[in-house]
């Protein structure tokens, strides 16, 4: 039976909406890695009451650990250290120590805005050196220090407090998992290892199938915490387990990569932007996008150092974009229509020649709500990815949902369609294997 | 004093983060503007005790409302309706007029996919048109009924169950507003009004003391509900008030637009996105883009109807792109280097000519994390906004953060200085306006 723990994100800013909280659901995964059994997270805003109301409630719970996120800024709506000194029954007292660190990081930063009166942010920033007399102190790495605070009568959860910016929360819960406290709260805990199985092109009904048929076949699934998520196209299979269930774990990617093997791109946690990323190592890159409108390219370039193999775009909306930009033959236009496989294949060769690219993409469809016919509905979208001199596919698929899902998902099936082709590249540079079956335009 | 509400999101993939909830969020800004107070946004996984144990923690902290989001599927760890029946002391019994309205939705569905077994599909579905006896039954968006259930013994919050999916939530909450139920339990709430202040170039610290200076200026803020958010480089002003606190909000809004009418860029909830796209409405636009590659366009495209005004493109990542498709001279790079403001003028001024614009935008700069210099450093960007034979501005901007914050900052930049040249354009048009000051390149 794990220790359960809970997870308390404070800022009216959240709780009203205006900011999405991501401090949480990272939290509760680091959490289950730890070999706790995250239960809650809870969202309230800066009000005293409801921060000591949430965390009494989580103690009465009985949870061993409480995470919380914000309220540690240096103005009088942050409170977050006070309350939680009040929680475990702890004084609060001035830290010089820390006052001194959150001094000398102030200075560096004043210096950048000359303007501002470094007397006053002095003032105001003493509040963050003062905390519960015997918390341990994690060092800021923004101004904010983070805490962590055990109850003063040894009875009930211990608090880690940290700061609601995501570059300090982050590496702060590594420094607050090297505290003796927190090792301390986590002695006897499992530690728990995480597998992610990607699958591409398969419904999410299908998997749970998947997983009943292994129950059956006699897989040990109860050593594993199965869960299962679609998006953006994709199935996503992450499952806990402790070291000792390794071979439990084994079982079961076979068994998934046997009944879906030609769905499943990745069971090494890599996405297929990795994927991609690593087989255009060392090719170059150019893309014509229609429908997508841009998106295409900002996902290619969205990785650091992908200026090594990404060339340039271009986004082709009107037909004589597309004619001027990417070379696309008007006539073809007019016979087969703007969104046609004709079309995608000729933007992919297109760019391929205009950019001197060794891989082109082309993109052509209708992304709605407007623009859509009996014969050519929304969600309508053509593909064509080709090397040049060498291996290419071409697609038509119609995909679901509105405007920018019918968009975002275009973007994602390019990924697997460059995936596809430069795979079979790769394998067709080895002497040994044969012409891929599926190397087929059309 | 506004009568209390809570959120309760369910949901195992929730909790592990696996999807980012947005419905707690959501409602709680519905539930303000139904003249809630909501105080806390709970998430918990799909456990029977957990659920109850959160219900029951709002109840005991007095909440009027309760809405809880997700857990109404067909599947055996859909629990939400039978824990909040539970919860209301009202036993589960079968609906048999929503069973047929279910089992008519179901038939619709199972004629798209032949291969579904039908009678299967009913019995797992029939779960669904199980609810709390008396509960008030709120129509299938999707699949899924919603319920407005009151505690049996009149003691305790009334309970809006809705479907996890956003699109079928959102109809089904307004739905709920319209039952006699939730009406009651709204009875003599206030109803509010949400205004909207944009600002863009400007620091939060900055509007936390102007809103400091309104009070001390006798300003009635205590009839405010104001909560300020930076996002995207731009500032978030939103207030909520009474209809009879119109004057105290109007008063507010021109104190901010006397001191910030240069950085307010919106006060009618109006967003950058909008403003543009109505000043595109009777012109065409192109743009060439290098470190942003391809957001810009991405961005402009995510409209329905932009095919209107946005012809194309260019994602010129290489030198040679930038040339050869936005006509962008050598001689300049090697003079000036890709990044700077000669290239952003030229790359403006090329896709205007290549794909014949009204409206040209250039983007250079270095996105990082590699690619800086002492002289040009990451963050650096350049930007052309240009019109043909007309207005133009030229700025070169250096923006915090890592490469994504870069690039979509630097995509919000470009959109606030297309705003100020098509606005200033729009002003010259006008016999009487003389020439904008800042019309000016460099």
């Amino acid at each position: 039976m794990k220790s359960r723990a809970g997870i308390l994100v404070t800022g009216t800013e959240v709780l009203s909406g205006l900011i999405i909280d991501r401090n949480g659901p990272w939290l509760s995964e680091r959490l289950r890695e730890a070999g706790l059994d995250p239960a809650v997270i809870q969202i309230v805003g800066d009000r005293p009451g409801d921060l000591l109301g949430a965390l009494r409630y989580m103690a009465s719970e009985g949870y061993a650990v409480i995470v919380t996120s914000g309220g540690l800024g240096p103005t009088a709506d942050d409170l977050t250290a006070e309350i939680v000194g009040r929680f475990a029954g702890r004084e609060m007292v001035l830290d010089r120590e820390l006052e001194e660190k959150i001094a000398a990081i102030l200075q560096s930063i004043t210096a950048r805005w000359p303007g501002l009166d470094p007397a006053a942010i002095r003032v105001s920033n003493r509040k963050q050196a003062v905390i519960p007399r015997g918390a341990t102190v994690l060092d800021p790495v923004g101004t904010a220090p983070g805490l962590v605070v055990q109850p003063l009568d040894g009875q009930g959860p211990t608090v880690v407090v940290l700061p609601g910016p995501p570059g300090e929360l982050r590496p702060m819960w590594q420094m607050a998992m090297e505290t003796d406290e927190l090792a301390a709260a986590l002695a006897g805990a499992p530690t728990y290892r995480r597998g992610i199985v990607r699958l591409f092109g398969l419904p999410e009904s299908e998997i749970a199938n998947t997983l009943r048929a292994a129950e059956a076949a006699g897989l040990e699934l109860d050593q594993l915490e199965v869960t299962t998520c679609l998006r953006r196209g994709e199935l996503e299979i992450s499952t806990l387990y402790e070291p000792a269930a390794q071979p439990a774990y084994q079982a079961l990617i076979d068994f998934i990569r046997e009944r879906h093997g030609r769905q499943q791109f990745s069971e090494d946690g890599a996405t297929i932007d990795d994927q991609v990323a690593a087989l255009l190592a060392d090719r170059t890159i150019a893309v014509a996008e229609s429908s997508t409108g841009g998106l295409l390219a900002a996902r290619l370039t969205d990785r650091p150092g992908s200026s090594a193999y990404f060339l340039g775009g271009v986004v082709a909306y009107s037909n004589e974009a597309k004619s001027s930009l990417a070379g696309v033959d008007a006539g073809l236009i007019a016979r087969f229509g703007a969104v046609s496989e004709e079309v995608a294949r000729a933007l992919a060769h297109g760019v391929i020649e205009r950019f001197a690219a060794d891989v082109g993409v082309g993109i052509t469809g209708i992304a709605g709500p407007g623009g859509g016919s009996d014969e050519k509905p929304v969600g309508l979208v053509c593909f064509t990815v080709a090397v040049r001199d060498g291996a290419e596919i071409t697609r038509t698929v119609r995909l679901p949902g509105g405007r920018s899902d019918v968009r975002e998902r275009a973007t994602t099936v390019a990924f697997h369609l460059l995936r596809r082709v430069l795979t079979d590249e790769a394998d067709a540079e080895l002497p040994q294997a044969p012409t891929a079956a599926d190397r087929v335009s059309g």
